[in-house]
This record gives structure tokens, sequence and C-alpha cells, in this order.
């Protein structure tokens, strides 16, 4: 199969914009007059300084970051700052953690290691198919940060709210970032991974209100304290600068099409096509229940473990790949990232209907 | 400036081989007939895992490692390592290390915070210009492991032997890895971030002895516990899936030009023409002694600061790019690694001849 009869819904890494990739490609071998590829650019030459720079710039311009929070480009993925958040900010505490799904689970997790760690919400006996409403939330006094994951990507859930705490908010958005605008002043910390709507594996973006910093555990890795890193601004050691550079190009398209409010616009037209679908299908059951669906990922099932596989290869032989759920969740999943291209989703409706058709239900 | 009339002697990230960059950017919208590039596959993908397990493999064959030690790809760079090594090999005792150089330096100051740190060696009085030999080591009983830089990037020096010690080695050889046959089981644990020898920056390897993991502190996190890491086949988190599909890209260039032997006989040919210019110059001083001297990183300089930064303005403006020397070393220093063009060892010779001339020295 060839790029141009496929369309990849992976839940991430997952697919970039062609025209992304086109200017890597083109830019690969030669970056601007400087005789080298981005790859081979020592991370404290002139050169890549600006693209790093620059692409900082280009965030905090897209996401509208006060002066007041500082960007750092980082490694590890998201599950390194599950210990690093708690290592910086548990501070001899406790945090308020609300789990909705697996990755915001796994979190709780970690932090018990370094501090006390409260539920504040747990959606697992509903097979997280929904977010709780803030009068659900259990907020404990105290607490130095309350802890969220803003789109579970395995349950296909999302916050449509942002929670009132007195606590600062710490918010994993590592699968909805740049697909909205977000009041980052909110925010105590905001990180993601960037395999999904940012760049390729192996970056992850913090998003750090500076007065938060300062308070790391003694034995913090002194590459995991933020206090460090902001001095550092980033660069304590060589970064991922392929990643770096990959996310400028990212955030220059996203700029070119309207920023995260064109973002917006056209994620809530893709889920709103599926989600409809699935309302009216007599065969898919959608997970996620109204009021805490996810526009970024779609899961859905027929009810037959079996009828799903065969869904799911029927699909990939039309280049339909990865709609396969995730393993904890099973049935089918729909990765609408920010790249994904509305014919995509047409494709894939079309796809769906003919399916249901087929089985005479 | 473009690539043709540029030789990168950055010190890393650093020059690729000119026909592993051609190849990244033929695949990098198309990767074989799976449609997609390889930024965007899901690490969990049967295409990806295909990437992954035969990168792993290759680099296994590169270095003859033995089936007792396992092979991990991870993020944070040599200096997360730092954290990572005492956190799981310290076990409540302490360890050797041998202080020979920047990283070194480093890597025993942040050992302190998890056990107790013996230095068996400092070069820094002599400016870290050599080596100390095995019978200058001061072993401590019951060391946990011995630790020690390979290759001292920054002073350009490099261990011509293996020391013996009844303690583990474990060895950074972030700088000198993939540029000579190593003896992979005299060794504890192996690791090097990759953008010297082997890819972009973001991956870092670790070659680990099976038998030394599962004693890690209560506190170490969880992607960074050894144990967790094999157990997962590095995969706990999404891996910098890039740079490993470049490394796979470097590996196969390399086993094309003779593997490790091939490298090695190409390194000590372009270091020995450097090295022989620096001893008969009346204006360089070279800065490393003779069996101390690094094949990959040469370090040296006028004796005048100033013209030492003419030197290296003079060298730019024909394309000799990065001949700069650390700036906690000063003067200057040609990287030379594995995929640096023996052309460039030519031009930059010719250029330190005529500079030399023009100093009438």
């Amino acid at each position: 199969m060839s790029r141009e009869n496929v369309f990849n819904f992976s839940a991430g890494p997952s697919v970039m914009p062609e025209s992304v990739l086109e200017r890597a490609r083109r830019e690969l071998m030669d970056y601007g007059s400087f005789g080298m590829s981005v790859m081979e650019m020592s991370h404290r030459s002139p050169m890549f300084q600006e693209i790093f720079s620059s692409t900082k710039e280009k965030l905090r311009k897209a996401l509208s970051v006060p002066e007041s929070h500082e960007i750092l480009f980082l490694q590890g993925g998201a599950t390194l700052q599950f210990a690093a958040i708690p290592m910086n900010l548990m501070d001899g505490g406790g945090a308020d953690y609300a789990v909705t799904g697996n990755f915001s689970g796994k979190a709780a997790e970690e932090a018990r290691k370094y501090g006390a760690v409260h539920i504040a919400c747990d959606s697992a006996a509903a097979g997280h198919n929904r977010i709780p409403a803030q009068d659900e939330l259990r907020l404990s006094a105290g607490a130095r940060y309350f802890y969220y994951c803003a789109n579970n990507t395995v349950y296909g859930t999302e916050w449509q709210y942002v929670p009132e705490t007195s606590a600062p908010l710490v918010c994993d958005m590592s699968s909805d970032i740049l697909s909205k605008p977000v009041d980052v002043s909110k925010y105590g910390l905001i990180f993601a991974g960037a395999q999904k709507n940012m760049a390729p594996a192996g970056l992850t973006v913090v998003i750090l209100e500076k007065s938060l910093a300062g308070r790391e555990l003694p034995y913090t890795p002194q590459v995991m304290s933020y206090k460090n890193l902001i001095k550092a601004d980033s660069m304590l050691n060589t970064p991922p600068c392929w990643c770096i550079y990959m996310l400028g190009l990212t955030l220059d398209w996203l700029e070119s099409r309207g920023g995260v409010s064109g973002m917006e616009k056209r994620k809530r037209e893709r889920a709103a096509r599926l989600y409809e679908l699935l309302d009216n299908s007599r065969l898919y059951k959608p997970h996620a229940l109204p009021g805490s669906r996810s526009d970024m990922n779609i899961t859905f099932r027929t009810g037959d473990a079996a009828l799903d596989a065969e869904f799911v290869s029927g699909a990939a032989a039309r280049g339909l790949l990865n709609l396969k759920g995730h393993k904890v969740a099973g049935g089918m999943r729909a990765s609408l990232y920010n790249a994904m291209p509305m014919e995509g989703v047409t494709a894939l409706i079309d796809y769906m209907k003919e399916f249901e058709v087929r089985q005479h239900v």
C-alpha cells in the first residue's frame, strides 16, 4: 500500500500532516544554508538554538502561554512525568488524583512512591465511560496539586470542563493538546507526549508555572528537577532535536490552518460525523457517554469480539489502519487527531455503513 | 553553504553518513509498503516491531553482545543514566568512580544522592590530559560497581585498556561506541547517548548484564527500573521510534563498511594523520598525552585564546564547522566520528597548515 490509499487511525504515534512530512523531506539533507541536516546539528549551535527558541515561541503563541509559565522540551514520555511531577511538587505532602482511565491510574500508582495519593474520583467500575462532574470530585484539604488526564486515549472520554480546585491543576494533555484553545493560566502544570498532535515520539512538552519549581525531593535526578530544567532552558543535556524541529513544522502548519481555534472547529466536525453514525447504528455501540465523549479517540464495539476482529481486519484491507481498540478496553477505536483529513472520516464512515449492512442487523 | 562544501566536526550531535540520510529521505513519506512514515507508526504495530527487533539484532551482532546481556533503547540521555545507574545498582552500598573528565565528574556527583561514591582516580589537577594506569586506580572493597567514561569528549582522552576490577564495570561509551570492537562480556553495563556514532539525539542505548537488574531503590521511577525495562523489552512507554529506525540504518551502513573492525581501522587512520600534524607543529599544542589520546575527539590549542578564535572562525568560513573546544576546556576540538570522511580530515589538515604558515611561527 502507498500513502495515497491509507488512512492511519493510530492512537499514537499517529498520522502527521502530509505537508509537514514533505517539508521535513525537503530539508532533511540540507537545512537552510547550513550545509547539514537538523539531525547533525550541535544542540549548542546558533542554527539549532534558532530552531529551538522559535519553536518554543510558536508553541507559546499557539496556546497563549502566559509569561508566568515556562515551556520545557524534555525526554522520557508522559510516564517519566508520572514520577517527575510528584518528585517536584509533592513536597512532603499529598495530592488529589482523578482516575478516569488507564494513564491517570498509572500516574496515581507511580505517585504513591513520593507522597500521599488521594483518589478524587475513580470511574473504573463503569468501565471509564464518563467523566465525573465537578460536584463528584472529592477534594482533600491541603493537596499540593490536583491531577487529571484531559483526554483518555484508551476509553475515548474527554473532560468537557476545567475542574475548580484550590490546589494547582496538573493535567496530562498528551492526546488533546493543540486541538482546542486552553486557558493555560488556570494550570500549574500541563504536560504532553508529542506523538499524537505535535511531533514524532521522543519529545515531552511540559508547561509549568515557574513559581511551583524548586521544591524537589532530595533524590530527584538532576535532569528531572524542574528548577534545574528552567534554569538551563531545557538543555541540561542534549534535547531530542529532531522532534523539536518537527514540532516547529507542525506549529507552522497549525497556524496556517487557523491555530487551535481552527483545529477545534475541524475536530468537532470530524467527531460529530462519527458519533452521529454510532448513535444511529443498530450494530455499533459507542463506549463513552454523551457529555464525556472525546473528539480525539472514538471508541465503539459491536458487542461480539469476533465481529470486532472482522471489522478491524476488513478495514485494514481497505487501507483504514489501526482501528483495533487498546488491549485493556477491547473493541474498536478511531483516533481523529489534528492531522486526520476529513476524507479519512468519510472513508471510515462509508466502510462502517457497508459493514453494518452486510451484518443484516 | 550547501552540504557539498561543509565538513562538520561537531562533538555531538554530529555528522551522519550521507547514504544513511539519503535513505531516510527516500523512506520518509512512505516506509516499505505500509503507506506511512516511520514517524507515524504505532510503536505496537507489527511494522514498527519489526524495525525495533531488527535494529536490536543488528546492534547485538555489530558489538557481539552475548545472550547474558540485554539491549535497551531508552530516552533521557546519558545524564538520566547518571541517576538510573546508582538507583538500580548501588543497592544500599557504594561504588568506585574514575573521574577523567567532565561527564564522569558529573556522573560521580549525581551518584552521591544514591549511595557512597568513592573516587578511584581524578585527573582534574592535570587538566584531564591523561588516563590513569591500572595501578593508579584506587579500588574499594565491596564496591557495587566501577564506573568510568571510555572516551572523554571534552578533553580528548580515551581509555586504551579495560580496567581490571572485582566489581562489575559500568562504562559510558557515548562518544566511542561502535568505533572499535569491545568485549561486552567484561562489562556489567555499557551505556551511550546515540548522538555521536549511532543516531540523532533522543535515544540512549543501555547494554546490561541481566543478572544485575532487580535491585533498584524503592523510589526509582518505574520507567527507570532496569528490571521493568527488560521485562517490557524497553517499551514501558512509547520509545523514540525515529531514532531507533535511524540507528538501524546506521548499523546497515556500518556493516557494509566492515563493521566495528572497519570503523576502527578508519578512525585510527583519521586520528593518526591529525596527531602527526599536531606533534610536528610549532603552533598547535595537543592537549592529551600520548597513550591517552582519543581517536574520536582531538583537542589542541595555540596557547593564545584570540588566535584560537581566529582559527575557528577562519575554518568556519571554509566550511570546516564546529571546531571550537568545549567551554570548560577552551581551545579547539576536532571530532572525527565514524561518519567523518577522510576528505574532511584532509581539508582540515590543509587549513591547519596554511593557518600555521600565516602565523610565521
